[in-house]
């Protein structure tokens, strides 16, 4: 642990700090009172270490937040928004007079940091996010040879989220010592004192476990905050933990570490007393940041396609395996595609990805939540995070998926091993909700490949489309069955049974697909012609190929089959798509908790193989006439 | 630190331990290679200490696994499963010819533990759970005066998984020194080494750092294994970790800490090699498990619903409100009846069950995942444990949800501030993929009353269901619309508005039942009567009452509102339940991610509110005829 009063290098003076940490004050009371709600004792207690940060350390271009030369300011504790929206008034991003437009409707000052707000490098809200976030950002930092550095400020609440500690063991892994976080220890939580109050030394001695450098400072102190500030400019090969014990509500006597006064604003008379104060207040201070020497952009990737790999008809490809080999490939002229992996590389198959781009792969081990943000700061850096892991373990990281979502970032997600197709492992590390948690997400992009073929073409697709997109990978092998000709593209499907007596149209997605296509040839030894559809990409599902095939049969039918439970999945996205037309829509999905077995044996015991889709086929009464 | 040869007490001397844990290894090799798949060697490094514990500690009734006074071995590493199963047939629960039945389809014995293994206390497979259930379990042995022991085995991989250290945190703040967690630290992870390879000393600090009793030893060294064991039977006022170095395949040579053996089968004849390394085994040895001197069941809890609650009619009421005073009222009759919080007790309205029942509320702090898996534990002892936080931060925990469902655990969740309605806090805040995650679980109730009176009844319908149940509460207050005399069911609904005359229904559901009923009223004012039903279960959802406002409207439309993301809503679940049926079903829902603002303003942005309702039914072509 570092002693700051022995720190050797004089720390650059101050002058009048308090002055402008009073206008950042003002500016945080005067915005939520004007809100009418909001947390300006939260903004209080940092109000000193982050006035310290901007006025003298923080490297920044206000008029291009997306240079990759910049530092970063991540506020893991969003609540505090009022703070970092002040913080970049100060420094003249615009004027302060427009904080009075704080959680009104329209404006881009809202409740917690949205990307409209273009100064903020995540959205965040949802607590213990933004190490994490920070780490992704160092990281590209660091391989990449940028000298920026990467603040992070969180709350101490927040730090017993699991996902601190992820992101603790990740940045001192990756020796992320560009990476400082800086903790607000204000004692109180929402509903009470936090776990460990003020007794700094509870997280003094985590960090230090956790191999971060340590510095514990008075956070309402200038000199303290600038010497810990200065000490860590000059990087030892680890991350950097400012534990800072502050008061929440610091600077105002009738909110300093008070109970009950979390998430309020103050009414128009007690802002009035709390500005008292303050006065007198000089409005026209500001920071001048220091602009990193450079300009450097986030690339434009390149979205060309594989043209390279060729399969063999008739022969059996996973497609998990397929992925690996195809962004391996695309990763040799696409120099933004990165991979993200947790301890599964080998089932996942990014570890083809690795063995040819190893600067560019990103072993997050067992900890999926920070995987995925770590991503999102990828992602804000100008890279196409792919984050792969087993789709049910996706799962664990689904609040860290839905705040990236927010943070609308360009993440790709593969998930392996969905279904009750795994086989003998059972239910715990079988996806069957992954379908669900996606696509309930506005706009993010699921799509499912059966074969080889049109796995290689969605990866190129999933690059091309700028946002959330998920593929689904199969964990067993599956036969080619398409041809090099044809294509395939988001929001497409593919016809792979088709008359003109068809009685009704069975769509399927991955394992399912090679079920309908079983059914559909027994029913066709009894003259029972079915139509069959691909349904590879699962939203936007195709609603032109479904409707025409429901126009087109004799029964007006059309039968979802897939490898996931009913609720939320690929039946939903059909049905709706088929909303107002005339017709059904039958579907066949996952319905209880599955178990061990061989894959024959649980898409039996689901009811989802082709025995079950030649009955349910047949169930139709017009069907056997 | 305790070094294990310091420790004062002698342990009791081991009789050929080598011996046992020969036949244990015997068994956990035959298993898989007859399954032809699992994890042997991830059991083989933590064969020696499980023995020991087995052998000479571990308390437990095999004829009577739910005796309260046992002691819990919970496998948190999931995939050492055949090393559980032959634990328990070592200790006579049954044959160990039986395990030749392991992961096939229909055996007890899954590829990873689940409840029709009734030894097991919850489901894993899902790394980094174990402990947070382990905690749940010695929680309320310790808050019940039992002199059980819970034993966690985890893996090292897992202990990268955030959830750990959550739950570290819990277990030292709660002092729940009846908790003993043994980590195998075997160096090798599915893909590669881990992050802190054997260093156990990376450990040893961290879970120093977080209060626990740290012991660290050589697990495959019995004597140090036994000393160890001796030790954590004397309450220290902290959770103990045994951290043991163990070898990945100890006691086979040609499978000792070699890379590419996770989660490999031997085949046949290396499985005979093998079994000639360990000859002569002595398959008659069995362990003596020590039994609890007595028997204590979990409670049968009383469903007896709140009588005595009175709400006045035309006041204003907010449901999550409502929730903490229900939930008060019937913690005084079901003594199984706890409450658990993260640090929002003040809005999600928990804090009015802690002022009553402080000795059931367990506050859990930010730290949702470690919450949810605790609850498990809590089933598994009978209680009935209602988790509470912000819809939205439930997400944090969707793979503890979805693992807990897997342990078919008696969970009742209830999440406050669902949808766009919350206002100005913004999109991080607001509940608006909560029904899809409660929806996709078989099985699972989703629930959201819309006044005081409906919000009480449900409560106790969730208590009188066994198993999962979710309750969506709502931020605003809203106006009592229902009479004491009103009863509410799980898979009811209720018709606010209907006549001879009713054009098409909607269906709304929370929040926009009285976005409904203005626009019903609006219509009305130019004669066009709809009916309005209140769905106030989610799922199930009413399918009788639905499939009869279709047949009775003269559209033939049922349009349903929702504050939720369109896809996985309620929406889904209605069209569900009228396929088949004559009509169309068109769902109104939050299509895009939301922002601050007031709730009229955001409601109407969502496009959920009376003025769409309104224009939408003006939409259909007939209605305006």
């Amino acid at each position: 642990m570092q002693d700051v009063k022995e720190l050797r290098e004089k720390a650059p003076s101050l002058s009048n700090p308090e002055e402008k940490a009073k206008l950042v004050r003002k500016w945080c009371l005067v915005s939520t009172t004007e809100a009418g709600s909001g947390h300006p004792t939260s903004c209080l207690s940092a109000a000193d270490i982050t006035t310290v940060l901007f006025d003298r350390y923080f490297t920044y271009d206000v008029n291009n937040p997306l240079n990759l030369l910049n530092d970063h300011f991540v506020l893991s504790k969003g609540h505090a928004a009022p703070l970092l929206y002040t913080l970049f008034g100060m420094a003249g991003a615009y004027p302060l007079e427009e904080l009075k437009t704080l959680r009104k409707f329209g404006s881009r000052f809202e409740g917690h940091p949205v990307p409209k707000y273009k100064y903020a490098d995540a959205a965040t809200g949802s607590l213990g996010q933004g190490l994490s976030v920070g780490a992704g950002l160092a990281l590209v930092a660091k391989r990449e040879g940028y000298e920026s550095k990467t603040y992070v400020l969180t709350g101490d609440g927040e730090l017993a989220e699991g996902q601190i500690w992820e992101a603790a063991n990740f940045a001192a892994h990756e020796k992320l010592d560009n990476l400082v976080a800086i903790l607000d220890i204000n004692r109180l939580g929402q509903s009470q004192e936090t776990m460990f109050g003020h007794h700094i030394d509870e997280y003094a001695r985590k960090f230090e476990a956790f191999d971060f450098e340590v510095i514990e400072i008075d956070g309402n102190n200038y000199e303290e905050i600038n010497q810990a500030l200065q000490a860590v400019q000059k990087p030892s090969g680890k991350p950097f933990a400012i534990i800072a014990k502050t008061f929440k509500g610091h600077g105002i006597s009738f909110l300093e570490n008070k109970d009950g006064w979390h998430g309020k604003a103050l009414k128009k008379e007690e802002l009035e007393k709390a500005l008292k104060e303050l006065a007198p207040i000089n409005d026209d201070l500001r920071f001048q940041l220091k602009k990193p020497t450079q300009t450097k952009s986030p690339q434009q990737a390149s979205n060309k396609a594989v043209t390279d790999l060729s399969f063999e008809q008739g022969k059996e490809y996973a497609t998990r395996e397929v992925f690996g080999d195809v962004l391996a490939k695309l990763g040799e002229r696409n120099k933004e595609i990165y991979a993200l992996d947790g301890d599964v590389m080998n089932s996942t198959f990014t570890q083809t990805f690795k063995k040819d781009h190893a600067d560019r792969f990103v072993e997050c081990y067992i900890a999926e939540q920070n995987m995925v943000s770590v991503a999102a700061g990828l992602s804000r850096m100008g890279k196409v995070p792919f984050v792969a892991t087993f789709a049910a373990f996706l799962t664990r990281a689904a609040d860290q998926i839905r705040m990236a979502r927010v943070s609308e970032a360009n993440i790709k997600f593969v998930g392996s091993h969905v279904g009750v197709s795994i086989g003998e492992d059972g239910p715990s590390q079988m996806g069957l909700e992954d379908i669900s948690l996606f696509g309930t997400l506005p706009d993010a992009v699921v799509l499912q490949p059966c074969d080889a073929l049109s796995t290689a073409q969605l990866i190129s697709q999933m690059i091309a489309y700028a946002g959330f997109a998920y593929m689904r990978t199969l964990r067993p092998k599956t036969p080619l069955i398409y041809k090099n000709e044809d294509s395939f593209v988001i929001g497409g499907s593919k016809v792979l049974r088709q008359s003109g007596n068809d009685m009704l149209t069975v769509a399927a997605t991955g394992i399912t697909v090679f079920e309908a296509l079983k059914a559909a040839d027994e029913l066709q030894k009894e003259n029972i012609s079915i139509r069959v559809v691909d349904c590879y990409s699962i939203h936007p599902i195709d609603a032109t190929t479904l409707k025409k095939c429901l126009g087109e049969t004799k029964q007006k039918i059309l039968i979802t089959v897939e490898d996931h439970f009913e609720h939320g999945g690929m039946g939903d996205f059909a049905t709706a798509a088929l909303s107002g037309q005339q017709g059904q829509v039958i579907k066949m999905a996952v319905q209880t908790i599955s178990q061990s077995g061989t894959m024959d044996e649980l898409l039996n015991d689901a009811g989802i193989d082709a025995e079950h889709i030649v009955a349910k086929v047949k169930a139709v009464p017009e069907v056997k006439k």
